[in-house]
């Protein structure tokens, strides 16, 4: 399905970009920026490999990623002025980009022959384990840990998907829907400052 | 070895709850709470298996221990106040379950084809590296660094389970023995506040 | 070929010497640091062969290096107010193991089957991802994201040997020239106080 392909090589670049971008705003050099740009890019998929069996990792089977990122770090330097202004249309695409890595972490993790609720793990991994590296790298503590309602944004859409593919068999519709309502939660959330605190 | 199933999965509810509550104690959400309890409880042995090849890691095979850490979480949630006032209690259970996962570690990797002074690093991996990771995603220098001698304890008694394994060839009765060696130890460390600075 | 493991075990020595130093520093127990040192000096390989999928780990599977690791350590306590008067001995030997240990990751990358630029991005996290693990464990932001052109020195290297490997079958003499390429590199960043920053 050339069009999940093309997202998840889009996802990869704009993952890239919000990486270097924390980078650079920590005075990073060059070569940081790109480290923490790569983990946060494929860091979530890559523990989830890793923890699931599947090595060696994705992204190492397939040099497009690797262009994808180069891509990433490049305009990253090139537009970073401009790409501050963007942070709308960044956030669309950041948000798109959890949406699609949390339906395609558990795919993956239900085609690796692992029961349902690991899969629905490993898609939440997947999803915002780039994230968490990146921000244990640069000695944060790791955003999803204090704000926004992030990884239950992911948990949600796991769970719609699971449900409508219990009753639709046109796996896209399934999987726009639930990216759909991924990107809506957490857009709410973020508008509305929600939070998950017992 | 249904008692050995038993303790491994006391020990996680017990790390679970641990993690949760560090987690809370620093003012995490649901969501990042949920994450650092995970990690605290299974962290240790996802490090061996995936060192030791051992994957899809050892808890994504058994969906017991993902009960198991629903459970911690919720009890966490509801009896925090009264968790607090537990403290001896747990720190029983906690070290019950060092002990025990030191040498379920160690077995695992014997298991899986190491030599023995790596299966005694692996056991020790398994004891503490849940508490590490939690340690480094809620930006702490790791407690294991700088107090009580946690590792040391669970060296000891791997040592004393293989010393054991030489001359009784009753299993329950040298695991039993290592673990109240690595309680022993840690409780007389705790105690007497001993360290080992060179 | 005994010389490339002789300095892979010197490498290993050196490395696990620079962390249980930095770990002393840090005013960590001889256990704190004992793990410093070993993540120090195979945290690198380790991800590397994770990541590729070459499991158990290749030091689990040669005790040498286990030896080498207690070898660090007791040098390291024995020796630690001479050591610190040696530290342009230490920079040799400690940029001699990083060329190394970028070389042999990127050929072990290749063995496993994967292309050549991820090899050469594998033989880069061989040398410098030790490093990393250890600042993370000790709550800094990793070295090389700040200073040094570390990295950059090593994916040079790299390079410079694949290039060779085009012209000459001689591989020792290709190893020998790619290993000073880095070291010249690392030398003249730490001298001139090089750093790459756009």
């Amino acid at each position: 399905m050339n069009w999940i392909y093309f997202f998840e090589i889009l996802g990869t670049v704009i993952f890239v970009i919000s990486g270097v971008m924390t980078a650079i705003d920590d005075d990073f050099d060059v070569v940081g920026s790109i480290i923490i740009g790569i983990v946060t890019a494929v860091g979530g998929g890559t523990v989830r490999d890793v923890l699931i069996g599947q090595t060696p990792v994705g992204w190492m089977r397939d040099t497009s990623f690797l262009w994808a990122m180069l891509a990433g770090v490049i305009l990253s330097y090139l537009f970073r002025k401009y790409i501050t202004k963007l942070r709308r249309s960044m956030f669309f695409f950041d948000t798109m980009g959890i949406g699609l890595f949390t339906i395609l972490g558990l795919q993956k993790t239900l085609n690796a022959g692992l029961e349902v609720p690991f899969a629905v793990l490993m898609g939440i991994v997947s999803a915002v384990f780039g994230g968490v590296i990146r921000d244990v790298l640069t000695n944060r503590v790791p955003l999803i840990f204090r704000k926004e309602i992030y990884a239950t944004a992911c948990l949600v859409g796991a769970l719609v998907f699971l449900a409508l593919e219990q009753f639709n068999t046109i796996r896209p519709i399934n999987m726009g829907v639930s990216m759909l309502v991924v990107m809506i939660i957490r857009y709410l959330s973020v508008k509305n400052n929600w939070g998950l605190k017992l």
